[in-house]
């Protein structure tokens, strides 16, 4: 008999019985092994004491896993890094923490041009090895060192290349998915085009471990990015940058399009000391990766429409070295920011209309609710983090923190925008989806949920409240 | 009481009722003026008699007609334009056909870079209106002068620009439908990222009408297309045609990618008389749109492979309505086709590296079954549109035909392809779908389908075989 014979496994109810059918050091139980993975980088203050948690190593590993948690109604939390903002991968009491870190293979096709990724792989080892065949992925989370792929797929990840290419879906070809009764399922392949039955691919992309676990991804790749050119430039006021920003994507695809506000600025000057406008309100990165020549021009009309619209100071630089520390200085804003406290960090966009409208009615609510709030952005995706400062030692700053957390999101639902934009809902952002989304569509999530995973074993309590079981 | 008040909206039990319920001019119940929306442009022979024809102007009367479907009972087959391929608005005996060729507003906001679009406009004018913005909505099916956008988005449409500009659902922000107990539901809206929630909006996409019905659609635009350079290559074989398509996609990103065979291109240059090389075995017709000097680079490296794979002319043009020409006379492949005889038109397609197995396959295929089959392909993306010829005066060729039809789609399975590229699965294509998707995937199909359609009132017997209600 081997390890995953069906019969086997219909009979797995206890954790004995799971250990055995796993091979050894799969399972830890360990109350303090266990610990490293019961929060991701949400550090939810519920996080339960899991069950166990349980490092997988191939697909039937996974349905392995997910069988003796049918079997048992055991809630089974999918992990790829750990590197999650809103609380999707938090340890449920009880329940099996399933960590994919170990499934990092990753094959390049260059022929299909595409990727094959186990869901461990981190994002910046596919974008390593697409390079080396000379090809790219180009999605790029500011934590795309430390982020898997995995939980790209599983939050429909952005970053910071999107405002010209798109995000994480665009790229998703295909799935493996072990289903929430343990059986396994390819979704799609390495076809362009392919209308053959439901968009289940799709579905599944984003769904944050509610709907089936991901144990393999396929990856449509491009053709390496030029090198590109990059203008930084320094606004006296907020609006005056976000009025440029409106005027820049009506007309033109930069390959990036970033906002930092003063905060952010002295937070990353501090860190780096690299000479950015300590006086500045805001400063705009914008990056041109058309053809040379091509790239300078479109660079040339960005910088006019920033400097008509007040900006102070205009760099720009064809050299992409330079322009990389302009970027990394970008990626390190939130843990530069993190520096100076405790971080809530949000994720909420906008129509770009009403981008300068988000701006403002965030100020407000850092004056009204005394707490700092710095506000980084994907300003042409209209997507805004602002990062809202706390003192975890000062419990009244810390609840007129969480008012704030939860007022940027009002503010946000208002403007016509969206809860997250990149990050997911998880379980802390859970309590602003039913707002969001309206009570019809909050059912029409529900109703997919529940013909995909009736139990409600998978990841129960993030994205929608959990039901009992049916 | 006004037209939509609920209660007598509950009290719709006959069709004098749903009547009563509408404007004026909505409800046609003659067969003869039926008979007009009875097919679409697969010509199904099975077509049934429906109970009614309605043409609807909003999303309320949509929800109108829906709710008297729920309560009676009613199949609802919508349709845009008609001019879909597999027979997914093919009408339903007893059912109502629900036409959307009315609704056809459309708005574009320059700022958030959308339109907003009525789900019967046709791909043609919503391009128009984009284009007078100075905007461009890249999904072009073939016959995007006379499809409906609303049928484009059922279907998730592809066409000419996809192999660089992607599909139709990469173009979709948001949705609104009618559910299929009459409830209307918003998904998405004009924000660029948006991950609160489940991936509904990219669900419904493709859905072929059967999980509700599309009554507007908010698309993304991009800034207008430069003018491309086009290529035109003749090739001795189809192999050295999709061997220097392999050759091309590997590398480089060209706007357009199409293959003719050479009965195709005969039949083109006998409608055409443009001077095609009639003795060819097949054609690449390549543009590229990258900048003013670029493209004519990008072209150069695409004639230098072709020539390094045997063709034997190669003609490139920067005149825009030069190579514009090339593009209608491989858009009018069909209609040239389709002098020399009734077609069955298949929409199949492989991951690239198969392209060459796939057309020689098709060839052995239409040799063993005495049937001419013309080839185009979208070929960039693997997707091809093999032609089966018939004579429907000759029965026993037609029965040829059709077995030879169903063997590309086999074929294509074997070669790790797809039933349906870009048309969809439709009533034509069903028989095929199990095989395809395997068991579980199609279990999968099914239970999203009850999950959002229990009664299965919405397109019974399109995409997936009708189950009786639950």
């Amino acid at each position: 008999m081997t390890r995953n014979d069906a019969q086997t496994l219909d009979h797995l109810t206890t954790l004995e019985d799971l250990v055995s059918a796993l091979p050894p050091g799969s399972v830890i139980t360990d109350p303090t092994s266990m610990n490293a993975y019961r929060w991701d980088r949400a550090n939810d203050p519920n996080a339960g004491v899991p069950l166990a948690v349980i490092r997988v190593a191939s697909t039937e590993e996974v349905q392995t896993v997910i069988r003796f948690a049918a079997a048992t109604g055991t809630p089974v939390v999918a992990r790829g890094a750990g590197s999650g903002l809103s609380g999707g991968s938090t340890a449920v009491a009880g329940g099996i923490v399933l960590s994919l870190d170990r499934m990092k293979t990753i094959e390049i096709d260059p022929v299909t041009r595409t990727a094959v990724a186990g869901p461990g792989a981190l994002n910046a080892e596919v974008k390593a090895a697409a390079a080396a065949a000379g090809l790219w992925y180009p999605p790029d989370p500011s934590s795309y060192e430390i982020c898997s792929i995995g939980g790209n797929v599983a939050t429909n990840a952005g970053g910071l290349c999107c405002v010209k290419y798109g995000v994480t879906t665009d790229y998703v070809l295909g799935l493996t998915m072990v289903l929430a009764d343990g059986r396994v399922v390819r979704l799609g392949g390495p076809r362009l085009k392919d209308v053959a039955g439901l968009s289940l691919t799709k579905l599944f992309v984003g769904s944050e471990g509610t709907l089936g676990i991901i144990t393999e991804v396929l990856l449509r790749l491009i053709p390496a990015q030029r090198p590109p050119t990059t203008l930084v430039a320094s606004f006296p006021t907020l609006d005056s940058a976000t009025d440029a920003v409106l005027a820049i994507t009506r007309s033109m695809r930069p390959s990036m399009l970033e906002l930092m506000d003063g905060v952010t600025i002295n937070a990353v000057e501090d860190l780096t000391r690299m000479g950015l406008d300590r006086g500045a309100a805001a400063m705009l990165i914008a990056q041109s990766d058309e053809p040379a020549g091509h790239a300078a021009v479109e660079i040339g009309l960005i910088e006019d429409i920033c400097t008509q619209f007040g900006a102070t100071e205009c760099y720009s630089t064809d050299d992409p070295d330079e322009g990389e520390a302009f970027i990394v200085a970008r990626r390190m804003a939130i843990p530069a920011v993190e520096k100076l406290g405790a971080l809530l960090l949000e994720d909420v966009g906008v129509p770009l209309p009403r981008l300068g409208d988000l701006v403002t009615g965030i100020a407000e609510i850092s004056a009204n609710r005394e707490v700092t709030i710095a506000v980084i952005a994907h300003a042409g995706d209209g997507n805004t983090h602002p990062l809202i400062l706390l003192d975890p030692t000062d419990e009244a700053q810390q609840e007129r923190a969480h008012l704030a957390y939860g007022e940027v999101m009002d503010l946000a639902i208002r403007l016509g925008g969206t809860i997250t934009g990149e990050h997911g809902v998880g379980r802390l952002k859970r309590p602003w989806l039913a707002e969001y989304l309206g009570p019809d569509v909050l059912e029409l999530n529900h109703r997919v949920k529940n013909a995909l995973d009736p139990q409600g074993i998978l990841n129960p309590g993030a994205v929608l409240e959990h039901h009992a079981a049916r």
